[in-house]
């Protein structure tokens, strides 16, 4: 492999002014800049990240920190998506992506030091947002670390990079979709509004309930297997209420695709019952009939929080910028097709 | 942070006394080592990755290789599950992962020239195995490059090392499990024998009935929603032709779910036959009735792989060690309890 000995010794020049050339200093001139770029690539010469990061005391690389919970990892079948998007971008921009995680909080934090001390690893990338994590808790603490998290911050919002989907937003348009489909009752299920996204859903779908003058039906399930039966025994209460063509918005698919378990146990004709649900998973199309979903572009988190952490500079960090949303896409299929 | 220098001046050596006592070497006593552990101690000194990258020459980093497909990135739920397995290990021993991705072969091996070139990365897992595949292909070119396959290699499988679950015996042990519930006909769905998984399942199922003498029923089925009236046709043609308790055995949780969908489409009782998956996927969980399933331990096949390759040296590469196969564990819920 070539060094940066080589590069100046076929310039013609020191070492140190080869270093500088490729630095594009000032002090030295375009033509001697100009010899180096050749030698450079006569050379094949690439600068080696391990020089490169002792010299900038902060290395090339941006830390991705998937969450302690292995449960966690179990609940969004994205992770791996968002990293591939992040990854995709950050290694085409020279950058490596170290992956950082453990079984408990307190083994990631260890292993989120050695990657500071040892790594200068300074900026970051959450793939998750949790209540009162104490890993973020940690990074935050950390002198001259950045870091960008996916997901909306479950606090210091306005102090905090981060990436979503705009949940509300979603929710509204998808209320509206089946309102403008002509369902006449349109039930929200859940399984828990303290639950950041669940919630933001549901105040969308609130706003495009009021915006039509006609009354909410949220519905609140249980996502445990053995509550089945009480699950059915709310649903069919709630059915008793409503009238005209019915739809159920769920909160995501996996509780969509419950819901349609559930219909045998009420005593529904499912076919008369529109239904819809959010992620746009594996699961939507393997649903029967195949669920109407909301997209939200996981890839596309990764690569726009990449962009964020890689141009992520604290001496001009403006507020404005500190939020990018991800668009998302209504992907019509035969539940909601009548 | 403390450097060496600091160190050095506070046990009262030089700098290169003090790095060969922090290296173990013959040539420094055991008393000035330990005056040189202690010093590192009191400055909380711990060498930095980039300063010991460029002494070794080669990093103290593992390269994760992605799939550049995204497809094939949907088709297997468990990646991000090695991967947590993979970096938990790793981080541990005070290994960065780096994660490698793009979106054709042509990006992906383009980042990993770049991570082998820059990073001195000379350690790499392949989280998938494919047929052909010119990732493989550049990483074998590489001098002084090794690597670990996370699953049956496609090709040169005696001389590289891997990481996997025995599907034949796991296929083998799902059907005598089924026959010995008293099953008397066990079907095989599958949707392609190409693939090395269904195979290497398939493989097991023949064994099991041999041993037990009854005959075979192997079933293609299209994982196309378009087909679902052809799949449908092709299992009520075989239904025909079977009598006594009857089971399907899926090549996987996905294919399961589709056929639980067909039953209808068949005028079939679902409640009279047995179904059972393999991965045992958040699907296992979600489907109703509840799918007997083989788990398949995803984590660790990360964690097996990052020991594999922490360990990993060309000299003392032994064939014997080559291969590390993965338990599985069949988990049985509603989808068998007849």
């Amino acid at each position: 492999m070539a060094t940066i000995k080589d590069v100046a010794k076929l310039a013609g020049v020191s070492p140190s002014t080869a270093s500088r050339a490729m630095h594009d200093s000032s002090l030295i001139s375009e033509e001697t800049k100009s010899k180096v770029r050749h030698a450079m690539q006569e050379l094949d010469y690439s600068p080696n990240f391990a020089a490169q990061n002792l010299a900038n005391q902060s290395s090339n690389t941006i830390g991705v920190i998937l969450p302690a919970r292995e449960e966690a990892v179990g609940e969004n079948p994205f992770f791996i998506q968002i990293i591939q998007g992040l990854a995709s971008i950050c290694n085409a921009h020279d950058y490596l992506v170290a992956v950082a995680s453990g079984q408990t909080d307190e083994e990631l934090i260890k292993n989120l030091e050695t990657m500071i001390k040892r790594g200068n690893i300074t900026r970051f990338v959450f793939v998750y947002s949790q209540v009162n994590d104490p890993v973020l808790e940690f990074i935050k603490q950390q002198k001259q670390t950045q870091y960008v998290v996916i997901g909306s911050p479950e606090s210091d919002r306005d102090q905090t990079c981060y990436v979503d989907n705009d949940n509300h937003l979603a929710g509204y348009d998808a209320t509206r979709y089946l309102l403008e489909k002509g369902f006449e009752t349109v039930i929200y299920a859940y399984t828990n509004l303290d639950e950041g996204v669940q919630n933001a859903r549901y105040l969308g779908y609130q706003q495009a309930l009021n915006e039509f003058k006609l009354p909410k039906f949220p519905l609140e399930l249980s996502n445990r297997v053995a509550d089945e039966a009480k699950n059915a025994q709310a649903l069919r209460e709630l059915l008793k209420k409503v009238s005209g063509r019915i739809a159920v918005l769920a909160c995501d698919d996996i509780l969509a695709l419950d819901i349609q378990y559930l219909w045998d146990l009420c005593e529904v004709d499912p076919s008369k019952i529109a239904m819809m649900g959010f992620n746009n998973s594996g699961l939507a199309k393997i649903a029967r009939p195949t669920l109407t979903s909301v997209e939200i572009f996981p890839r596309f988190l990764g690569t726009e929080a990449a962009a964020l952490v890689i141009n992520k500079d604290k001496d001009t960090f403006k507020l404005d910028l500190n939020r990018v949303i991800v668009p998302h896409k209504i992907i019509e299929r035969d539940s909601t097709r009548f």
